[in-house]
């Protein structure tokens, strides 16, 4: 797994401390210890999978195991994982059919029952922002334009709903404000201008980290690419004078639409020629994707 | 505030974490000492406000302050917080329009630009959450039914959601697997049937455990009201047998509609007769609600 | 184990930094690695045993072992953990008599030595609460009531002491103010009376959380029975009241007796007929169940 | 305060988390904001206070108060603490008798019913370990010995605890493993005797660690003064046995009683002439003392 | 402070919980309460002064204070902080010389005592820092270099020892692993080359990342300016290869030279016109800056 | 492992959160699946290797792996590390030359690129105190001097710093202010004298926690000796003094020299025959020990 276990473990934690808490009063109380089944999940929808090896580990910590998590399996011999044999028909960027099998549990019930809410609601929100990423990379399908997120993430999910971004093609915006800097007209104004800012700025940084500037208009972007800006923000432009824009950066500069940016315009931005649509929804407004786990009769 | 602060900050401070982490190399960097600047919340769409205190305590905590959160005051002379003063034009659960201000904030810039992503991210997600609740709430006036929500929700934040669905309106259903039983066909397949597997789990719950039974069909639910079930959850049932288990309980028991409701179909499934109708869509696809911080020149 | 295995590996490791912290310059600086020992534990007392898993998970987290907890194995043949082999003789909820052998381990003697301390500090705890819970269970046999603990329980050891309770025969009292309602006198005063508060309280609480009122005399008792109150508690009521409560109310509610209960007079209240009986010093004023750690010579 | 205000306030935070956790349902829906009361503790035995700074920090806390805990207070005039005004009547180590006022409180009404449950678990605890100790020390008064906790302590509370022996009167023994070194049977075995186990020991110790030594027999006391020991523990010894050892040792080492005291025992044991005598009952068997919290009508 | 204050926080609130942790047994059983004395800091060498801020609000947090940390104040007047008032008379990024009075203090002497310490420890450590970053700062005055860090910190002190980096006149590699990326030999060899490798990475990297490779001969450096990276670390080259790598490169890409760089080559270093030199030594092996606490008698 | 493997795995994680974060960009980009390499470390200095078992349960955590921390293996078949194997040559303690191989490792190339530089960080640091230490334990040979860390360590490294201190042969000072008593002239006048001071505490001090007294002069010295302290520092007093301390006590108590000792002035003060000899600088002026990790081709 890419993310870090560490991170990963307390997600996971986290969320179950916040499911199970104390004890499942129905399934402690009324399961057997060594009552077994099996179960699986299947797709409800369509669209690319992401977070498969997360719900693994939920079986894991639920059933006290320890087993590392394995890389992706074949439906046929999973690896056990406490108490429960998990294996992965589909990894992390599949592409997924509704009535797709996506994975197959056998093991302690009591483990499947307390760890189904938690594994499910980690799994499909993943999948969610991994098929709507997605979707937009197929909009744009064709011109230059790369989907990236922004900062518009939610508390203490940021690294899940990145690499969420990732996995369903898109690529990742600066992780934070100490990663990358980006000039705002806040930041402009106390210096009088793109140039001023950005020559100070340029004092200051580090040799690592990129620096880009929002422009607001077609004077401000000649005043960026006078200074030489790299990477250049269009915000909440036209589509008229994003063409415009590309034409006066030829190349000089990477340019970036952002703003009121939806399925319904995103091609028609990306045919301006810009070279990143970066959209807030991936993951402020996650749509989740619906897969449902099923026990074997 | 309603929420345990201890829960609050540490939700804030894992966002500032998040989002700031080392320092902000283009507001640290450029903006000097003592540079102040004003700014306000604005809404862009019309909907119920939720989360104000808790944006008002993000830039408490990156001013450093530590201000205890007032009350919500008038536009007029809010609170000193953190090297900022934040005043909330509206509290949490006002209906808010389109153009609403929402709230004031004055005082130092770089607090003001630090603390502007992560208390956005907070305030539209939970604003989202009421807001979308109080549309349900608003589709089923009229008739008995309750909104609820489900234990859908996304990790660490449940506390966030659940008390953002009541400000919309809506109720919270059992907190997690400890504080309330809920008898699924797993269980009650492991006893063979509702009535072996309610007295067994009556003899070991506590006075203060409210048990739910899911049922999947009439018979089900005339089984879960012999054995004198006080709450009954119909599992995706159509309006049709909804309606003909409403007559059946003739109030004898609670009744939840669960499953494939949206609000093309809530209004309709409310006019069952049903007393509660939970959607886990409440918390697990939610759209922000669109508000802008806008600094004055 | 039925507590969350997150929860009780960080109350093992907040006992093992308080007692272990740096190093243990006795065992450390003294015995050879590689130096091996048998043990067992030994019962000092009659009771009911509770919290072995969580003693044998000590010497698992001590000898850095990661081996998942076994569930409850026979004298011979136990789990290998952290380089000690714990074999559980006895399980969660078993009668022990004095001089009974409850576990056997053996291996690594420096695991057996920095582990012996915080595992006997937990083990004797939680077998404490259980034999005390149980000599009161016995006290009521043959009558209607349960007994149930209280929110008198010591910081962070909540969870811990609640499970002891269940596995000495009592039941669990509501974990925590947001799992029920119980009005007092102070939310009664407020509303004017049992009716108009509790009638409040009914339009804005949660379709699973249980409500339960407070009274101080009859008269209030018939209060809350005339607004259909379900559970009722009877606060510091003499013998003959609550014989009176438990005629008045004819079954049309629960009745917890609560408040100068004591072994002494504890059958006497359970002869009155009320339904519950809660005791907070379970869990306040516990008094450890003895049992020694004996090296084999 | 003399224990560390970070630890201080994470036990009442994990408290508060345990015992409020999302919504406190019934105070937060009944209770109208702006509601004040006013309310005192009241000693409902006698004995030794002990947590009151604590119990006045827990209020400041749930009041989302942030004001620094002043020192001990006259009951007239005190401290706002969010939204409370805490005025201590007494202080940690004052003799309390029945009846007596140990606080009043005067302010909002949710945060005292609120942190009411949290602050008297706390207290309680704490007061009947110092009540306990100095019962203790008074038994043993006119004598040379000095009363001691152990490490018997429950998991995480062991700075809680042993502050309150030391307010009770009695001193604190090594706080952990790393902090003096205790030579037991096992330890010994291995080296084959004291002389050359205690020769090693202090081969490899810092200056400033104790080193003590359990002996089971007069034989065993004569080889640790031979060798040089200065404090010896007198394991389980008979009174007669322990007469014997005062009068051996004469003054060259400090002697420890240890096993099997209690108050019916322990100023015989006292009598003896030994230098410390250590009581695993003072933490681990808490009788919590007894302190209600009434509001003014 | 540019440091997010939570982190700073939990850096001393770890440090105290290491040198207090649970009473300080000299001066809280000494030292009565209400005892006040006054203090100052003075260098007892020349260097850079960097931490004045979080060793003042290590005094704060000793002394249970809340104060808000207020911005560098004359010597004359500070704020009061935790029964303290804390005066900074010079800020970070001073310039010391031996004998400068860096800060008085003046209030209860508990706490200037209990928090001496863990304040000189993170403040002499930071300035050390600080004064060997601005060393070479000079050392290569004239030339084009700018002196960075690397990844070679401390474990949870990156944060803290970066920022000192900065305030000697240093600037910031890449913060850690995801932030920046760093083709080494490992990574070419799979792809058999810089150029399939650089390649391979542009298309899966975010366009805010910046792509480093490093070379080890002029070979290798003439492949990466072909395939046009745009920094080049020359790793471990002789002065010589450097100043033809300088040539060569003819400002295409910045250079970073890395490798056995001490103060006693470095101007020869940045004499061949590199625009990078980046040494571990400025965090892996600090030289603790002497700063002395007196008290006045 | 000594040090408590909680304690271990927590520095692991913070430093991994710090090195790694959200993804290796570089690593976790480039490299496939299933790719493996091995490497080796090599010593590039001679000295004292410590936190060697650290350094493997990195690469453990990084792996995901969970096999228990296996004891110092030969070079030839060492435990399987998360994906990796890793096989210690040397141990902690051991003496190393430049050159030697220290530990080879073999696996996934993902876990080894990502997990070097937090391995190498802490192994370095160790290793470099552990070598200081040594070398100041051959200058004083011969003599009687001990050689003993402070409390001068870096924030949160308490536990591995003074733990290399005793691996390099050195032995602890106290670990915090609660495990042993300082008594330095703050404290003294309060009390108008060592005699009154020592004797106040004495009263309220534990029996197992010593007691240091500071002193500047050979007056005070005779003073501290006349109230029979046991262990007395000599602050910065020169070796014609500390010449005189030592005869003057004539092996009535321990002395401890302290303050501007360095390798140059060391042999000189252990011959005026000191029995300590504190040194700030082993902890908090550390040189990394100079280890490479190479990656066999």
């Amino acid at each position: 797994m890419q993310l870090l276990q560490s991170y990963v473990d307390q997600i996971i934690n986290t969320a179950l401390e916040e499911d199970i808490h104390y004890v499942d009063v129905t399934t402690d109380y009324l399961l057997p210890d060594g009552h077994t089944s099996s179960a699986y999940y299947i797709a409800k929808d369509n669209g690319i999978l992401c977070g498969i090896d997360i719900a693994k580990r939920v079986f894991e910590i639920v059933g006290g195991g320890v087993t590392p998590l394995a890389g992706a399996s074949q439906c046929a011999g999973g690896a056990k994982v406490g108490g429960v044999t998990f294996s992965e028909c589909l990894t992390d960027g599949s592409e997924v059919k509704k009535g797709d099998i996506i994975a197959r549990m056998e093991g302690d019930t009591k483990t499947l029952l307390k760890g189904e809410r938690t594994a499910l609601n980690i799994l499909q929100h993943m999948s969610g922002i991994a098929t709507a990423t997605n979707r937009c990379v197929e909009l744009v399908q064709g011109t230059n334009a790369k989907i990236t997120d922004t900062r518009k993430t939610l508390p203490g999910l940021r690294r899940l709903q990145k690499y969420a971004v990732t996995v369903g093609g898109g690529y990742n915006h600066r992780y934070n404000l100490s990663e990358g800097a980006m000039l705002k007209d806040n930041h402009i104004d106390v210096y009088g201008g793109i140039t001023p800012a950005v020559t100070a700025l340029r004092k200051k940084i580090g040799h690592m980290t990129k620096i880009e500037v929002e422009v607001r208009n077609l004077d401000e972007l000649q005043e960026a690419l006078d200074v030489g800006c790299e990477i250049i923000m269009l915000d909440n432009m036209s589509c008229e004078d994003m063409t415009k824009a590309v034409e006066i950066t030829a190349g000089r500069a990477m340019l970036e639409a952002s703003g009121n940016i939806t399925s319904a315009n995103i091609a028609q931005v990306a045919a301006t020629g810009v070279d990143i649509i970066s959209l807030g929804a991936l993951t402020h407004s996650v749509i989740c994707f619906d897969i449902s786990m099923r026990f074997d009769k």
